[in-house]
């Protein structure tokens, strides 16, 4: 394929991460090492920003300032929930040529995938060249094709973390703690509430994920067989869970997005709902509920190396692709590359993991999604399994090591 | 006054923090070099532990151990809120006795305080002789006479640095974002959302404490102004705000504990609420709350080493002044020494700042509260002022500075 001279553009989409400007600096950095890439533009808040021709030069920032912006969480260019109709990407195309820009970036997870495909169909029809990358994104972890996605690991340990926390703050002050956990069809991020247990009485000791069909009758037994047990009880729920007929457990706005999503997050009304469900039910006094919010998605410092390097890497992969490697478009997915099993009993770790990046279609990552893979659920429905760990600890990076008093009774005496 | 020989008790009560086991291990590496102190022991769940003989031997915790448990949130001992009956008191007592336990260390809030000064001046009128230390804990900030409680630095930064994000996210995706934080009658907590703010439209952009009467219309005034302004607003809220007659804005479960408090945390509700307010009365489309629940308290890794200096130091403290000391009773408390004014624009930070310890009656801690200082309070009263950032910084530590793309806009072209 010859190869095409022109201006790049990219631009951040959907749900903000706290390493999806790794991407984006990513991005940068290679493409200033392209002569195919005679200059590298971001558009403010998506394809909104392409619209409107709120465009930047982001060929001049400095080497400093890239670094620091790469570390920060959210979408340094803002981000949009916008799925383009034809007419929106004939403006597009039309802003583009008259910034002769040929390289098209977007940065983002499923919607945003479809938003590049949509685009990259177009262009072909209307005879405008453009080679188009969608770099992934997201902490749902539910593209399809890749092995994972980046964004996924950094949150992961977010709510791995706050789950080490939580447990023994419910286990200093007994009661039923329900924590809710974004995710909206997978339950990847639900699932990596349990990855920082280690003693046997470790919470969360129940996991929902919407993958599994969400029975109120099953949940209240669950918790209570854990009140018996431990005379306390920490769940972990995903947002989106569900019951048998696919109809979410609790909706509350009813808003949607351009995209067809349904507002989930930024309410505390599904965890009020079960608290209030156990304490009816049950008759559990203390019942206390947790909804994480966008806290999973922006805390700062909370980060995991291998995702933020992949972050960085699929995004200078993408740029490489689509020059010197003369790819016309495609999706970035990761690989796994190797992973040793490791000697028995010892926790997985970054060690035992490495990773290849590839591309394939745009219409395999577009609009539909992936679940948390049946392996990963035990049996039961409410909880994960060894091989869960496995895949997720080396993405979430070592986790503390909680401590825990070695508690020598003293013998009571008489009163 | 004669050294007084016998074993110690150390109990934890109230909400955990992040640092309150450094101050468990402080009692416990200070008691060991106290010839007076003949053991340590800990209590299990507080003063329900001595009641019910659930004491442990802390003697034989190894160094190691205790160092992994001092960096670990949360009770290690378990915590419970419960006010003694002088029923429970004469109980405490015999089993004190039965175990030849004379020093007793109580680790906790102003409620916990108020338990250890029922138990001393019992313990006079029982003619049981027995020395009680307060050893300070809380989120909130709000003991009396002590300039600030260890607790609340490492509470402050997990509120500081997520609002540091949440601004960024509500940036890249705009709309109204309501961030519930705790605080139930006193607003330093709250007020540390602000502490991380550097750019002129940072949010939060506005700040609602306890300490001024909450007025719906008011607060709604500031959003549609800030919305005109920024395009966006992010509001930091405490859980605890009350209307012009002290009643709360949103009582949910109307649940008490012993001491008389009012249920707040552990629910999303007030934030839906107010959600609702700015969508219904306003119209704005995008309108998300978050309320930060146990996350502020318990999160591990996210602590001040200045907080986690001071609380280890303030239960080493209150061992001291009980044995070499002499003292009969009294609650540790903290003064600032020296507090440089650094250069002009220059930021506080930790290195502007030492302090002291003393101790004070348990009587002039227990029970009441102090609120945030009015000169912390901006005029209008929904801001923080620069005497607050003074206060708070040196005690959260440094925050990550956020980066920025320098933005250099690209002309428009004709269409």
């Amino acid at each position: 394929m010859k190869s095409l001279k022109g201006n790049a553009i990219v631009g951040q989409s959907g749900g903000p991460t706290v390493v999806i400007n790794e991407s984006l600096v990513g991005v940068i950095r290679e493409a200033r090492r392209h002569s195919e890439i005679t200059g590298i533009f971001g558009a403010l808040h998506g394809i909104e920003g392409i619209l409107k021709q709120e465009i930047f030069d982001l060929g001049a920032e400095s080497a400093e300032n890239l670094k620091l912006v790469a570390r920060t969480p959210s979408a340094a260019l803002g981000s949009v929930r916008k799925k383009p109709s034809e007419e929106d990407c004939e403006a597009i195309f039309r802003v583009l040529e008259a910034h002769s820009i040929h390289y098209f970036f977007y940065i983002g997870g499923n919607d945003s995938a479809e938003t590049a495909s949509i685009l990259n169909g177009l262009s072909e029809k209307h005879g405008y060249e453009l080679r188009v990358c969608h770099i992934p994104k997201t902490i749902d972890n539910d593209l399809l094709v890749t092995d994972h996605c980046p964004g996924f690991g950094s949150a992961a340990r977010f709510v791995a973390l706050a789950l080490q926390g939580d447990n023994l703050d419910n286990r200093a002050l007994r009661g039923v703690k329900i924590d809710v956990i974004m995710g909206r069809s997978a339950g990847f991020l639900t699932a990596a509430a349990g990855l920082g247990r280690r003693e046997k009485d470790d919470g969360p000791h129940h996991i929902y994920v919407p993958e599994v069909p969400f029975q109120v009758e099953r949940f209240c037994a669950d918790v209570e067989a854990c009140m018996k047990k431990w005379n306390r009880c920490v769940v972990a729920v995903s947002e989106g869970i569900q019951d048998e007929n696919k109809k979410p457990i609790l909706t509350t706005s009813g808003e949607k997005d351009s995209h067809g999503n349904t507002q989930l997050s930024g309410t505390g009304a599904l965890g009020d709902h079960l608290a209030n469900v156990v304490k009816e039910k049950l008759g559990v006094k203390r019942v206390r509920s947790d909804t994480f919010g966008y806290l999973q998605r922006s805390f700062p410092t909370i980060v995991s190396e291998v995702d933020a390097r992949e972050a960085r890497e699929v995004g200078a992969f993408g740029v490489r692709e689509l020059t010197t490697g003369g790819a016309r478009s495609g999706s970035v997915s990761i690989r796994r590359r190797t992973h040793t099993a490791g000697e028995k009993g010892e926790r997985p770790s970054n060690g035992w993991y490495t990773a290849e990046y590839f591309l394939t279609d745009l219409a395999s990552v577009a609009r539909n999604t992936r679940s948390l893979d049946a392996k990963f659920l035990a049996p039961g429905g409410s909880d994960t399994t060894a091989a869960f760990e496995r895949y997720a600890l080396p993405l979430v990076g070592e986790l503390p090591v909680m401590g825990r008093l070695s508690g020598r009774r003293i013998r009571p005496r008489k009163i």
